[in-house]
């Protein structure tokens, strides 16, 4: 267990600072380009909307997103013991494993849209010693404490996962990533992406819990009262983003948070996955609002909560495919569109360039 | 102008006897394959029913569609002269040539799909002579006739136009084209698709006509009041799938319908693009109905009435993206999730390779 340094807190601070939201000063120019393209005006779409966006994120008229990251968090969660989910705890490290061995749905997800793939220990509850190839250990315990009878972490350990997500992120960034996506990986994370759900957003439990990886109506039920415990218990204050996350979040949720800020601070568009990467998502536009421009929805997924997550945070998603399987997949297999979108913006011929008629007056 | 000869019957018919429906045979080993990868089952949602229709397409449990083609099938329409578009006629041999050089939006993103294009010319009202380097020039003449004055075509040239859409898409498959897609060009053709969709859908013109390219309320009234006067002139018969493809479609309209039954008959999945695609595969679907489950819908468009022949053929789209420009792009835009769907089933690591714990009993 690293010992959280004072550090991290000055790490956020900094972060938070230095994010500024995307300006609008380039709208004129974008749409002018856009309009100029060889196709009725707005007739892309949403493709238009999301290559201005960004655009505007990466604050120039020719973006790219070539480079594309996809970093998945990894941590284990102390509710799991509750009987929230269908597949035992072990089930996380052995996941680690085979994301860094390739086999994972979100690797072949990754290879198919050209992503780079970074695994994180966060806090799986497993000694990877020594760290097999490719993984970056930022063990912030090993998982956390079940927000059923206590707060999850301490606060220290959830200024050192958000740390560590501004961390990741940041390296990314610095080498040259263009969209970084957000995935995840925890047995028992939908519980605490519930609990902070309903408390960002203001709901109760029953609303924001669903059947993660796939669990019963009985164990629905649990879930549903874990939740409800969690909150009475612990009694989260949404004014205090950092408080929330360590009283019921995740480590690998607190990373998302801090990676989240570290793209919008590098001005870097983050494409959200599901219910997981959304509830750091939360934390992070409640730690930073002016966050909330840089974020992009992959997709909606099964998951009750996640579409409450999304609403509440103003986003509508690119995709709807009835995902629920976390890691990052949806966000991926977004990552498609984002690319599309910004070839078309600077690929396409011009009207003068290709000779073609614009349109009548009306 | 071709003149029409006999051998168009006979090849449609063909064709048309030689589509089967996909068996159910290899559903049970489909399903144990998805069930086996390393993910909670059905977690992955419709990417995991779209890998699945594919394999039961193609007939494999290891289906690729690494080799992609786009057929764009342009022809000019009679009806435009009614002021149904805010396009002058010109654009479509000009979009023909923006085709040809690689700058429209389905260039774009058929190079990030990885997907080939072939552009046909059906009957653009332009002599392309010689022929540009990759045009295939199937011209049946030189746009159709107004439909609100009489068929649109005579029913030999009907057959022309299906039999040369079973000519090129007969060529992709035979040059191991695993996925096709069809898009259009034509000023007007959102018009004859309107017509075409009121008739099998057995819809009014206000339900199914909307303002393609862009056009203004007084416009949209025309374009309503044309496909009215189309239908009432004309009267096409639906339980007559060739006649009403005659009265009131398009040369590329039919080239398409001629395109999914010999996509289907040589067992290639068909992806839909919009309004004009999903007009053509009403047709081909009144000519053989097995060819609707080789259909997958990439997306729907803000015409109302591909939301109409959509629901008409039970296909659910992968994309909504408020996209209505045609030429294949939201096809395109799909093929992405076909291949993605494909690449899990054949490359996630399953449960036992991994060495990753399968889910507890219920």
């Amino acid at each position: 267990m690293t010992d959280p340094i004072p550090d991290h807190k000055n790490r956020i601070h900094d972060t938070v600072a230095a994010i500024v939201p995307p300006g609008d000063a380039l709208l004129p120019e974008i749409s002018r380009r856009l309009d100029s393209l060889t196709k009725p005006p707005g007739s892309l779409g949403r493709l238009e909307a999301l290559a201005s966006h960004i655009a505007r994120i990466q604050d120039t008229v020719k973006p790219s997103v070539a480079r594309k990251a996809v970093l998945v968090f990894a941590a284990d969660h102390g509710v799991a013991a509750e009987g929230v989910s269908a597949y035992p705890r072990e089930v996380t490290p052995q996941m680690v494993l085979n994301f860094l061995g390739g086999g994972a749905a979100v690797n072949v997800l990754a290879r198919h849209a050209g992503a780079s793939v970074t695994v994180v220990d966060m806090g799986v509850d497993h000694d990877f010693s020594p760290p097999p190839p490719g993984l970056l250990v930022r063990k912030v315990g090993p998982g956390t404490a079940s927000m059923t009878r206590g707060p999850a972490m301490s606060e220290a350990q959830a200024e050192a996962a958000v740390a560590a997500g501004i961390e990741v992120a940041t390296a990314a960034a610095r080498s040259g990533a263009e969209l970084i996506a957000c995935g995840d990986m925890g047995i028992g994370n939908t519980t605490a992406s519930a609990a902070i759900t309903a408390c960002f957003a203001a709901r109760t439990p029953d609303a924001v819990t669903g059947r993660g990886t796939g669990v019963n109506d009985a164990a629905l039920r649990q879930k549903i009262a874990a939740v409800t415990r969690a909150l009475e218990v612990n009694r989260p204050d949404r004014e205090n983003p950092m408080e929330v996350l360590a009283r019921v979040g995740g480590f690998e949720i607190g990373a998302i948070a801090g990676a989240v800020l570290a793209a919008a601070r590098h001005r870097v568009p983050v494409l959200l996955d599901g219910y997981i990467a959304t509830a750091g998502a939360l934390t992070a536009v409640g730690l930073c609002p002016a966050v909330r421009e840089y974020l992009i929805a992959g997709h909606r997924s099964v998951e009750p909560g996640h579409a409450i997550a999304l609403e509440h945070l103003n986003l509508e998603p690119l995709l709807e495919l009835d995902l629920r399987l976390g890691e990052g997949t949806g966000a991926v297999l977004a990552m498609h569109l984002a690319e599309a979108a910004v070839r078309m913006m600077g690929e396409m011929s011009t009207f003068a360039q290709a000779g073609v008629s614009e349109r009548a007056g009306d």
